[in-house]
């Protein structure tokens, strides 16, 4: 799929609306799927993230996504530069979850590494999942699929199941995407604790963030959690799986978007999920009332239980069926009669406590680094948004303190209802 | 100092007695050092280790050491090959660790890479440390030396030291060394717990050997201790840190032979480390009698005790007064007004728990696996051999099941008193 073009001979340059056609019109790959003559195709760029570029091009066959890396931050501008590679390790990354966890990440058809580009399965009638909980639209399976994505890309990722010489090759290959965790390292674990130059937060919200950013053994315990984060290559992670790179239907739910990809603790996706959930439990009272409030902030914690439901029993389902790699092998355990049952339970405890501190740092960072999520920062009336989002910032402190409290689903269900009934503002 | 030849240009092939002053005449960087006529250099191959061939080369100026990789593992023959380009590996460790804890390792002159081959300090009078501990001679500041080397290279290669950029790119280097991260991974974590093909031990340890290989949880902590070794990139690893990789005059101590160098967690090389100490404690009673005894257990057990308080001096130091990378930045916390003092305590609290842990692994690892000490190895009596190894398989146990309960140093300089006086053979 990659193409043979050297990188001298194909100049990198930024596709347009205008130059999109004549440039990919005579790439089969895309040229069949879209169908009809190049000159005629329809092509929109959608790009509303805050890095690339993204074209949805439709001919008399169908559609495709075209995206395209910037060598800069979109969101920042020309000031902030960005490698072009990114793309290639969002690609590379696309490809392993299609193996590791079939019909989630859309379908990659062609991929010009000069270029940064690659074509992709247009997701119809799907939409961005954060704009269906801002309006309190509901997707079936939504916590199934999500834990299951997690557990699978988790399992499947790591030396479970990876013969270590292909999983250690692997981590020689991302280690070259160094921008990008550098950007995850510094907006989401160190930003938020201290006046950062780019952050910015609600102003009501201060009194919360300064006593927050006073607070030295939360500071160390999320700098701790980076260390775990920065030299831990236990699998390769999505690592931006917020519910701006969920996308759904009703019935159906896509995983987009893995650009921030690089190798991780396996609880890093899980947390940054669940996080999203709960920041769009805790918004809820700003976007609707009475009993739909209720009922829909309900069935969020429902997804939430699901997610977390759902991970553990297909992690514990890929223990039994496809513990392949050097951990836990067989010859230590089930060939000398002994269940390694417990082992993957003590595991997956360890990974529930770490996920519920990335849980909490990503419900910090979204209040108070740069990128902050639509969810709280639609909200015009400022004094409610401060006020849930205190609600959320303290959870999160708790989150990170005192996972433990919160290692059954059911407490950290609890919880939430009680930080969802707490005001400090 | 890498030379310029291309592989192809200069194919591999192993030196030897006859060949090595005509390939190496020409070399300035080391005729220089050795003088003379290579013709006369006087070249003796003294490789007595696992993998490599060694050789000591002396002229009218001095002498240099030229060490040379073997496609295979040496103690086991070409039925087991063994790429080349570990010596790479080592060279890079070496210089690393030069920069990191100068005056140490020992100085390297010339690499020459296609041939992997290098050209170092020949250390003299120095002798392998562990020759010295089976006599009973004693070393001065022995254990504050690996301490201090201990902490740093674990800390100057972390990103509490390096620029992140750097250490990533680092990181993706040292991953190209897959095959030599596979035989720690199995001889050291793996095989000790079950019958693999090329394990040994002295036949009167057959009962303890039996009841260890069925503790369950015991083997569910090593294959825990190995996923955090194999998925940890906290620092650049000398990877082999046993007493026959350190030399030693009564005065100086140096360490030698990083080829197992990768990345992984702080705590392994002091772990590794301690236990060969621990090895060298428990086999005295077969090398000497009576108070010479008593006295040089007490010094071992002193060394002990130097080498982790000295690795926490330094990393306290070093903490202090180097923490220039992305972890536990000076703007969260001195620039905050916050000490980060008890953060380095916690993280200290965490590598000394690992420490222990790791340190049971490879008491546990060279007495049971393929790889085994001279400490007890050259003990003829195999009763009494079994009887000594008995204690410190069992304490390796304890300290792989319960390291908090050896914390505190004095803890466990009393639970090595305490193995050392306990028979169950």
């Amino acid at each position: 799929m990659e193409n043979g073009q050297s990188e001298a001979a194909l100049r990198y340059e930024a596709l347009t609306v205008d130059t999109l056609a004549t440039r990919l019109g005579d790439v089969h790959e895309v040229a069949s799927r879209v169908g009809g003559e190049p000159a005629s195709w329809e092509i929109r760029e959608v790009g509303d993230g805050n890095l690339n570029l993204v074209f949805i091009v439709t001919g008399t066959a169908g559609s495709v996504v075209v995206k395209q890396a910037l060598p800069y931050v979109r969101m920042v501008g020309e000031s902030w530069p960005l490698p072009l590679y990114r793309a290639h390790f969002e690609y590379y990354a696309l490809v392993r979850q299609a193996k590791r966890a079939p019909n989630i990440a859309p379908e990659v058809f062609y991929f010009d590494k000069p270029q940064a580009l690659f074509v992709m399965e247009y997701l119809y009638p799907h939409t961005i999942l954060r704009r269906k909980l801002i309006k309190g639209e509901r997707v079936a399976h939504l916590g199934e699929t999500i834990g299951q994505f997690c557990a699978r890309t988790a399992f499947r990722g790591s030396e479970l199941s990876l013969p270590s010489p292909e999983k250690k090759q692997d981590v020689g290959l991302f280690s070259g995407n160094v921008a990008i965790p550098a950007i995850t390292e510094s907006l989401v674990f160190t930003d938020p604790y201290y006046g950062a130059e780019m952050n910015h937060h609600t102003p009501e919200l201060s009194p919360v963030v300064d006593e927050l950013r006073r607070n030295v053994r939360l500071k160390a315990k999320v700098q701790r959690l980076l260390m775990k984060f920065t030299a831990n290559t236990e699998t390769m992670l999505h690592g931006d799986l917020h519910s701006g790179s969920i996308m759904a239907t009703d019935t159906d739910v896509r995983v987009i978007d893995p650009e921030f990809s690089q190798y991780g603790p396996m609880a890093f996706d899980l947390g940054m999920a669940v996080a999203n959930f709960l920041m769009a439990y805790f918004s809820q009272p700003a976007h609707r009332k009475d009993n739909v409030l209720a009922t829909y902030q309900a069935w969020i914690l429902e997804v939430i239980e699901a997610c977390f439901t759902s991970f553990d029993a297909e992690f514990r389902y890929l223990w039994q069926t496809e513990r392949t790699g050097i951990l836990f092998p067989r010859a230590l355990f089930e060939e000398q009669g002994n269940s390694a049952d417990d082992a993957c339970d003590a595991l997956l405890d360890e990974i529930r406590l770490d996920a519920l501190a990335y849980c909490g740092i990503e419900m910090h960072r979204r209040v108070l680094s740069l990128a902050h999520n639509a969810d709280f920062e639609e909200i015009e009336d400022t004094a409610l948004r401060a006020r849930l989002e205190a609600r959320n910032v303290l959870m999160g402190q708790a989150l990170i303190m005192n996972p433990d409290a919160a290692r059954e689903v059911p407490a950290l269900i609890e919880l939430a209802q009680a930080y969802n009934r707490q005001d400090v503002l």
